[in-house]
């Protein structure tokens, strides 16, 4: 089966080239395949963010596409370079967790890639990751490119907790580009968030909410987002990553 | 017929995963049809930074072809969800005035989309508005998708005023990344430009000017831009957008 | 022949629409031919750094890849627009040295190329190289798009030199996202780097380096770099463009 595109997450920017020289060796190894940028504006070396945003992805793709995603700070040490299979998809990177997301399927099937000596110490995106997402983009059986690898790192999103009282506890999962915080709460059913010693509302949508008001709402992925309408919620209450939100229970 | 490709314009930035879930979705719902970033870098929530950009591509690409543009700071309110076919291009996004570049056309229809119950309310680009555009990529009619809708927002750019002197008032109605300042100011005909005190001559090419020089020419969209000749205009004369700016009649 | 991919390089960003214009007219002029953004952040009008980008990589394409590259502070003056054949792959941008890379293979041919009396003097990259590209895209000869050219501006990468002692003296060619100092030094047998009163041991892999550690090494074009381990090198050691950096002979 020929793959439906290959897709890329780095963190590597553009402008320095290397991106530019994957794509060079996706396309002469595997021609003809799309390649969809996804993003190559990660927060450089950050894999707890690139796993948040591969989570969101990774599933939505049609059976056969293959995700290359590298953010790879441990480059040229012992870390192993991956690919893995599950649910249809294929995915690429180093086996630093970013790949986590696809790794607790229950069919997930992981191998290890052989580096080759001639590959760059600095540069496996090029010489290992982006060789092995053509391979598996034009058909080859992933068991074809490496040996079986059984124990790749799993990072787990922080699961919140329930205090005696009923208040869900969790924390800031990461902030987005409109200043949304987004948290790691999945609950659908809170009377009020409490963060940073503000008291925020839950809505269900912007339109409930009065232009420049805080409120909270659950978000396109599931989770509780603590937002301002039309502006920027982090900005205002100076909200971090990590950061420890509480989820009031609804009196009954 | 089928559409020679999707654009995407957005405001989201890539890393944060949203424009990665909206190919995912077009990917899956049109199989096959190229997908072209134009850019994710609008200032976040700026339609009118958007609308601009928008009227400089919008024509420029094949009949068929179908732009998603998606910059939204209303999603979750009232504000309704449009497709438009102008000139044979169609155009997919919220009804805030982003697509009035091909509102204003003798030929355009629109069609107020239907929201799904199942769409997240804070994500119409992944649950609205890319499955319309890949259908309508896939060549399913625009009456299929929604319903006519007749009164969608159409903004203007605001026009210039001859001045009984002769001199055209204008403003400055954006910035680009070069630091020109593009104005609305169509005329070919000008001596000289003022702006913030300064007055500006008009050239034809940066190739009349001196290196550092501050210039007006006419800009690749047929409006009077100021410039420097391998420098940086709006930083050197702290020009912003809105700001007024005069075209000298030519004496004669 | 038809191109299996055009490729962009450009310093346009692409908020402002510019990339999109150029798009519409390849998506128009070569349909069917895979569009591949390389980058639109190069620094603006940044030459020298886009030239570095350029010979990372324009020969690990395919064969008939066309790559345009616009960097073009001189557009509207009296530089040649041009287009190059090297190697089997073709390039099309400015006469302003940014297509170096590809001019000092022994094939290379150049030609300039016409620019027409309707294109805009602020816009080549719309008006002449996109089409351009276009036409060496579908198969038309580069023989039947411009004037044999022989001058073309050829820029070269600063050589380091030899010093009595045995050291080899030359400087940083560019920093990448990661805060990577990348110089012009080949040699591979260096002991130690030096670089404003730092000395900095050679390292083969990140992992001979502890977490902070700064070493060099060399890097992915072969090059030595001045990294730090999970840091950012150019910032800790305040490195910059052309700053002076010798590699001490090894003592045998």
């Amino acid at each position: 089966m020929i793959a439906p595109a290959i897709t890329l997450l780095t963190d590597f920017g553009t402008a320095d080239g290397y991106v530019a020289e994957m794509k060079g060796v996706l396309t002469t190894l595997a021609p003809g395949i799309p390649l969809l940028d996804l993003t190559h504006d990660v927060p450089a070396q950050d894999v707890a963010f690139a796993r948040l945003t591969v989570a969101r992805y990774w599933r939505r793709f049609p059976v056969g596409t293959v995700h290359l995603v590298v953010v790879d700070p441990g480059v040229g040490t012992s870390r192993e370079a991956i690919a893995v299979c599950s649910e249809g998809r294929y995915l690429v990177g180093p086996d630093n967790g970013v790949l986590s997301p696809a790794l607790f399927a229950l069919d997930a099937r992981v191998v290890s890639l052989t580096v080759d000596v001639q590959a760059s110490p600095t540069f496996h995106a090029r010489d290992v990751f982006a060789p092995a997402a053509a391979q598996l983009a034009r058909g080859v059986s992933i068991d074809m490119i490496g040996e079986p690898f059984t124990q790749p790192v799993r990072l787990r999103t922080a699961q919140p907790r329930r205090a005696p009282d009923g208040a869900l506890h969790g924390e800031i999962l990461t902030i987005d580009r409109f200043g949304n915080a987004i948290t790691n709460l999945a609950a659908r059913d809170g009377a009020a968030v409490q963060v940073g010693g503000h008291q925020v509302r839950v809505v269900r949508t912007y339109g409930e909410a009065a232009p420049g008001e805080l409120v909270a709402l659950v978000g396109s992925s599931g989770f509780v987002e603590i937002a301002v309408r039309d502006g920027h919620a982090a900005a205002r209450l100076r909200l971090s990553r990590g950061q420890a939100v509480e989820l009031a229970p609804v009196m009954r």
